[in-house]
């Protein structure tokens, strides 16, 4: 049997030790190629290139661990993805696989994760895709714990396909050492930040901000990802790119739109 | 009665001639203060600046026509929404208007969109919102001839309420001098950018990349934007930011994520 291609990218940089991890597994499965940006673009959202120029170039980061062919780019995630389908590889990936992130990206944080923007950009082009993201914001976060379930994620997409229109967004517990207790799929836990901004002022007089804020969760459900993360499961959400509310539609025969 | 509060911005930037319009339209409904980009960020998608400080000024762009408050602001489109609810503003605003963006927003656009993210961001809030683009890129395009139509929306919206969870996103046709034939409430078209990479070489011999692309409709309905806007009509998608594809879910039994 063909082994699967695996396009691997992430949001936190080439260099990161989550894209290190992830192309260990993703090499357990199959060839893997990795086109991820030159530098950490988290928080980037579905953000693109259009007014500036893309580098990209071949790199060696890890001579033995890495890929045989990994290339950074000076773009945002969703631009990696781009360039990968569009200019450097030469047929379509089976899958693609973006994280591991340092940090989560459960319940909102979904909306401004460049590291689901990237599997979100693949879905969008019918590239099965997959985002993980580990609840620890650390550089040296301990991502071994929870390899062997990652490996059965990828491994279960590969054989039942992930439904169309449809990228999943994985969510892991800080590991602490110990695997997760398990697997859940999820749906999109009701949150929001409630933002502080820290002001301060420059040597030189000038006023600025920096942008903080507190997680503040809005729903008690029991089938959330959050809950599953608090619980020690590593949760599956599957994230769907048509916005459109259908539900909401309904709403709308009251307004007065086309009256005069 | 008291004037409701209304909070302008977009992702053209501050001196963009459809922002102009949307205050100019906001000032014939309420009280407006405008707090927008110093500098155009189309493409950022929910972008949040968060490895970087954050600038912000109160600016005169048009002492007659513009709002007694503006405020440029060195971040995306999400962070002056933040800046403006947390810092800016001293009371809740009614509405949050974004745009009018110079380009479509429709279909997939959405997931790309500067524009949107600022609604969205209000959105999370609990701040109900809209988004306006007209699907003309050129900084001189018509604006005026849609100007009732989004008034329209504007004073439906404040009448009726959108509902929870929902943004909406309005798109309107390129006007060339005449009205829009009316108003639809529509569903996101499905549709990719069939990307192609410009590759050119820098004077110093060094390669790179523009990101071009041409859009590629892959729906044939007649109840989405993309058909609402090709006859002429002004389209409404309520967007939601849950994107938790509840249908998908069934998907997910037959996978074997908990056996060893």
């Amino acid at each position: 049997m063909k082994k699967p291609l695996i396009l691997v990218t992430n949001d936190d940089g080439i260099t990161a030790p989550g894209l290190r991890t992830l192309i260990a597994i993703a090499k357990e499965i199959g060839d893997v190629i990795v086109v991820a940006p030159d530098s950490p673009q988290s928080g980037m959202g579905h953000a693109i290139t259009i007014d500036s120029t893309l580098y990209s170039k071949k790199v060696v980061i890890d001579k033995e661990k890495g890929a045989p062919s990994e290339y950074s780019c000076s773009g945002t995630p969703a631009d990696c993805v781009k360039l990968a389908l569009q200019v450097l590889l030469d047929r379509k990936p089976d899958i693609c696989l973006s994280g591991i992130n340092h940090g989560s990206n459960a319940s909102i944080n979904v909306i401004y994760s460049g590291t689901m923007s990237a599997a979100i950009e693949a879905g969008i082009e019918g590239i099965p895709a997959i985002g993980f993201s580990l609840c620890d914001y650390s550089w040296r976060a301990n991502f071994e714990p929870a390899s062997q379930l990652i490996k059965k994620i990828v491994l279960e997409a590969l054989k039942n396909g992930i439904p169309k229109g449809t990228v999943l967004n994985v969510n892991i517990p800080k590991t602490d050492g110990v695997e997760p207790k398990g697997i859940k799929v999820c749906r999109q836990a009701n949150a929001n930040w409630k933002e502080q901004f820290d002001k301060r002022t420059s040597p030189t007089g000038r006023e600025y901000f920096w942008l903080s804020g507190e997680f503040e969760l809005l729903d008690e459900g029991e089938d959330t990802d959050i809950w599953a993360i608090s619980n020690n499961y590593i949760s599956i959400v599957p994230t769907q790119y048509d916005l459109t509310s259908y539900k909401a539609m309904a709403h709308f025969k009251n307004w007065r739109l086309n009256e005069h």
